[in-house]
């Protein structure tokens, strides 16, 4: 029989932990609101009023803490240089430009407990003012970058548009496979971690084999971040992240714990599948079911074994540095992103 | 009584000029094909699907041929220097991106008389695959530009953004006064037109007063250019440029020509106006109502008025340049752009 884990939510520590390393980048993070508050400025009010709604509202600023803490774990403290802060800000600028985009998408109505832009303002609005926020990110870069990080940022918003085309052919479809949609999770989330740890060392004077270590990080940890947000779809009854449980499933969505049991079903139950994922609806009965299919294949188990392979990597990769408080609290936050499930 | 003005559709002589520059440019122009062509291609099959739909569906490469003249223009011709290729395509991926995402916003059903992007496969993928061009077009700037360049094509990003944020939310506002108007379509049309001119002229080495001069006939050209285009609307009963004569009215855009007939119009000339553009329909005796407006108040004539004072500057703008083949045909390009209608 198929083992049912114990699954405890442990959103706290992870929440602890991004506390911990906003406080150890603090003066960075300010400067970095700093900027970001300024490049919201446009004489078209719309413009300005949509982007604090969406960037002010509460997000955790990850991906600018990873552009910020790798810079700091090349311990260059001399280099008096300015270059990963505007980055910083152009990251979470491509990533606020991408939920914009996703919401519309999606048809979203809520995110982070607050109505969607595209609820309050149209998808329209949404659109545009996704490209606007996706045009100030190139200006930033322009301003603050070099050939070698413009290349990279201009690189990861390929990926990321790529991602999301390939995700929406595959809409509906049980049978992508794993490595299917580990591109489309590459493209949704670790390219763009990995391009802001990139950024920031680069900015620190990385060495190519340092700058390797930083690629490998993010993405690593990106794939781990993706996959453990997955599988907590189908394993609380507690709102974590602004995401509800049961969101994914209710909108028909494809991630990893259903390519798995998908799979793994025998003839009826992939009926089941397949009705629910064509006709996707808010019954919770089919919900139960779904859980039910999930627990008995082990796909949660499994999503979480692949979670911590990429997360073991992430962690490896770091070992090319001297310890320093900036390594310790990136180890912990991928340590801590993986128990958000187990 | 208000003089009615003959409106004869020249788009003959337009076409016309548009082959004359493509044969000058036609090595630049195959190239500029060819590159775009392979940088349509992607890992993901819908993408270059939709690319090739868009991009290769017979536009007339108006932009990259304003590159590609004004790096001719300089006659640097010992030059030997490829950017201005690549930057011609970057240009036209920033457009094709803006064609895909307007067609959304618009909610268009065709385009140069084929089917939208969006009709054959939906707005969320074109929100998608826009992005990607978007993307794409940054990855050649990247690779073809300078600092310089890369600062006036992100700007003008933000510019074009900026201008369709500014275009939604003054919709249906009949109140919009002429230079809330001027700023829409200079990021509609006169911004990407401009960039286009600047980059080809500094991969040729530009001056800074050439710059500056070339910055100055791609914008004046472009206002001059979106205002026949606004006044074609209400011109002819021809297809003109794959739009189909009283498009804006019947869909309740705000144009230049209803700005002018809605300040000069009486009470209940305005409550016509007011109602025809809250409530858009396809109605004909509605629209030849909107068109003997217009004539009545001279809108057209004076719409005409502000394109050319907008083609001289733009004429006249290109005098520091020595006499060459290049420049001969931008003017004629002004001239028979502004003789579409007349």
């Amino acid at each position: 029989m198929a083992k049912i884990i114990p699954i405890i939510q442990k959103k706290e520590g992870f929440n602890d932990c991004i506390k911990e390393i906003s406080n150890l980048c603090k003066e960075d993070l300010n400067s970095i609101n700093t900027l970001i508050l300024e490049k919201l400025d446009s004489s078209v009010p719309l413009i300005h009023e949509i982007g604090k709604y969406l960037i002010l509202s509460g997000g955790k600023r990850l991906r600018p803490l990873l552009t910020t803490s790798c810079y700091h774990i090349l311990n260059n403290e001399g280099l008096n240089n300015f270059n990963h802060i505007g980055l910083a800000a152009a990251v979470e600028f491509i990533h606020a430009a991408t939920l914009l985009h996703d919401d519309v998408v999606d048809l979203s109505k809520d995110r982070r407990g607050k109505p969607t832009s595209n609820e309050v303002w149209g998808n329209k609005t949404s659109v545009l003012v996704g490209d606007f926020l996706f045009s100030r990110s190139f200006q930033l870069m322009t301003k603050y970058g070099t050939i070698e990080t413009l290349k990279i940022l201009s690189d990861t918003s390929v990926i990321i548009s790529e991602g999301e085309v390939l995700e929406i052919s595959n809409d509906k479809n049980l049978e992508m496979n794993e490595d299917t949609y580990f591109q489309v999770i590459n493209g949704k989330t670790a390219s763009l971690f990995s391009a802001a740890c990139q950024v920031g060392g680069i900015s620190a004077g990385a060495k190519s084999n340092q700058q390797q270590a930083l690629k490998s990080f993010g993405t690593n940890f990106g794939m781990a971040f993706q996959l453990i947000d997955d599988a907590i779809d189908y394993s609380s009854n507690l709102k974590t992240m602004g995401k509800n449980v049961g969101d994914d499933f209710k909108e028909g969505k494809i991630t990893l714990p259903i390519i798995l049991a998908y799979g793994r079903s025998n003839k009826k139950e992939k009926q089941f599948w397949e009705k629910n994922i064509q006709e996707p609806s808010s019954n919770e009965d089919s919900f139960n079911i779904a859980k039910e299919l999930i627990i008995k294949y082990n796909c949660i188990e499994d999503t979480l074994t692949r979670a911590k392979h990429f997360a073991e990597v992430a962690t490896d990769s770091l070992s090319i540095f001297s310890e320093n408080k900036y390594k310790k609290a990136l180890i912990k936050l991928i340590e801590m992103s993986v128990k958000r499930v187990n």
